[in-house]
């Protein structure tokens, strides 16, 4: 039956150049696998003024719950160095038992399997009696601002209601099974602008070093630790990304001088909560410090990155043993459940429903010669499709 | 007689626009004012692969010992904001009391009335017994590669030897009669490159944030102080002048900071004692320390300044007292005797003979409608002949 082979379908994706902001034909040949299951596919294009235009896509089988979500994205960060690649990054051939090219495991792989899965499942069982659907973005390497955000409430204003989601981004570290997301750190960037007065390295008392400002400041962010970490997360990390004061001239002491910072942070928190920490620390700080004897109080502004990723963690324990325990029936081994690791669009779905990640092994991802073992395509194949057949079972079907 | 004046001499010098490295016409100028006083004037034009030329002059009057020194430049730093000015910064416009232009303090206005001393002294006294000579560069304000330590090479080399040197740079932070100068710090710089492992914010312990590295380091530098100061000099001090790191990515970790520093030393230290001591922070930081817990050592390197400024102290008391009891008989106050500030060429006459250093008030040096009182020049005038009456009379003359 059509569609039932995940390197077929992962193949046919990769030949799609879909680098972001690019549609680059991935979405119509999801559409061309989809429509002859059964499902009702939309393309869903996004625009917002200064931003390109992004196309998704949102295909649904069946009219009644309980609702299986299955989220991804078909676009691709850029191939960098092509002349460092083995095989064409877009060529998706096979060599060694390995697929090679730009998202074969982030994320068209997933999304490959994921349509194998419910080909094979709608080949032994016919259409599940509940609903299974689509949601795709085109726009999940880029900005984040026409994908998934804007497909969920595209669909929620059409009445669409999910009862679970699964995301296939590449979650396992080193190989297929070990590991699932149940959640994410939040995270949370800034960047502070310390103002001091410039003046001759000889007579520093007459000016107000930035740069004394900065380190000072930058030190109260790092030391001490925000928390010790909680059941489900490790300890909450900020990491100071840039310090850039620009000053070459080495007789000068600088007026100004700036820190940009990113924190990952746990369910200690807040996003709220750790931005009043974080502006508790600087203003006392700001307010006395080693590096600043005896002076005045530092001038100090603070600007938030756009958006805050909020922590989340998933509490289903139906989702997440249908899930965990498919993946041990084919790998043999329990995934740990996780929270580490970057933010992913499952920070969007959590406010819709609850939500897990399980999909490739990311070692490969973003790099050159981005490759997939034909064995996991196989193997997560058979775990997706075990998955499908146990959450509906879970659900009563 | 000629050149007694002072106000006329320094309008007839702030009138060539001597722009380091351009000659402007102002040492010529000082040519026709020494010439008919007595003195032989040699031009001496340095050179040096790579930097602009330089006109320098050494005038001497007499042909044996003991000897005087006056040493200066004529060359000016850039006007800056032209349109700012009240007065055009080559006018030499008198307003209020107040003469205008670029050069008035800093220190056309030292050589314009060190040149009237010397022409009122053999007005009163005739030619003095001993010797009295300029040392004028053009390269005080630049690079200072082809200035006083290249004039003061060629004149040694011709047999030329001083018992006594002063400098005319502006050494009164408020008022005339505030300081004299009798030493200097030294001056050491130097550039950190902190090397790190690139990588995702959301994975720290994969990557070695050369931010992190690079506050530790810088930390180490800053606390603890040097030095608590010592009889004749305030404590040392180290000034961060630059940390750069320019990543714009907040989701990255980055590879490589740089950080430079300006240390401004006391004769607890020399330069290479100072060195070492760096060294030794910087290596017992990057061994370990708090924003890097856990990781092997920093790699890091430095690079040295070229050439670091040595400090020195004058211990020559005839000398002292000479130019402080000129002061005081003018001013009615005694000058402090200061090791402050920022290095001038004083330190490469040190090598050479005692050295001290009095001239105008500072504040408007380097600044926009930089100026001087009137006032103070003919009473600087009257300084520097007194000086040159007792510095001769202590020398037995
Ligand atoms: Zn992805
Ligand atoms: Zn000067």
């Amino acid at each position: 039956m059509t569609a039932t082979d995940p390197v077929a379908n992962l193949q046919t994706l990769i030949r799609c150049p879909s680098v972001t902001p690019a549609e680059g034909g991935a979405l119509s040949a999801l559409e061309a696998m989809l429509s002859p299951l059964g499902f009702k596919v939309d393309k869903v294009k996004a625009t917002e003024p200064g931003t390109p235009d992004i196309e998704n896509l949102y295909a649904r089988l069946g009219g009644e719950g309980p609702h299986l979500m299955f989220a991804g994205h078909t676009d691709v960060v850029p191939v960098g160095d092509e002349a460092a690649w083995t095989h064409p990054p877009f060529g998706a051939e096979i060599a060694d038992g390995e697929l090679f090219g730009r998202g074969a495991v982030d994320m068209k792989g997933g999304v490959a399997c994921f349509v194998a899965a419910i080909a094979r499942y709608i080949e032994k069982h016919g259409a599940p009696k509940g609903s299974v659907s689509f949601l795709i973005t085109g726009d999940e390497e880029g900005p984040a601002i026409n994908g998934t955000i804007k497909l969920l409430q595209w669909a929620a204003e059409r009445g669409e209601r999910w009862d679970a989601c699964l995301v296939g981004e590449p979650t396992n570290p080193n190989k297929l099974g070990d590991m699932i997301k149940i959640g994410r750190r939040g995270s949370l960037s800034g960047k502070i602008t310390v103002h001091g007065v410039q003046g001759h390295a000889a007579y520093p008392h007459l000016a107000d070093n930035a740069v004394r400002g900065i380190l000072q400041l930058t030190q109260a962010l790092m030391d001490p630790p925000f928390d010790a970490g909680t059941d489900n997360f490790q300890p909450s990390n900020l990491e100071v990304t840039t310090i850039d004061v620009g000053n070459p001239a080495t007789n000068v002491v600088p007026a100004k001088a700036t820190a940009s910072f990113n924190i990952r942070f746990n369910d200690t928190w807040t996003a709220a909560s750790l931005q009043q920490e974080i502006l508790r620390r600087l203003d006392a700080a700001a307010a006395e410090g080693v590096l600043r004897p005896g002076r005045a109080p530092l001038k100090y502004d603070i600007v938030w990155a756009e958006r805050p990723s909020h922590v989340f963690l998933t509490r289903n324990n139906a989702l997440i043993a249908s899930l965990s325990s498919a993946v041990e029936s084919v790998t043999g081994q329990s995934p740990k459940l996780s929270t580490t690791g970057g933010t992913s669009d499952a920070r969007f779905i959590k406010d819709y429903c609850p939500v897990v990640e399980f999909g490739l092994v990311g070692q490969t991802m973003h790099m050159v010669d981005e490759r997939v073992a034909v064995s996991d395509l196989e193997r997560l194949t058979v775990i997706y499709e075990t998955f499908i057949e146990r959450w509906f079972a879970n659900a009563g079907l």
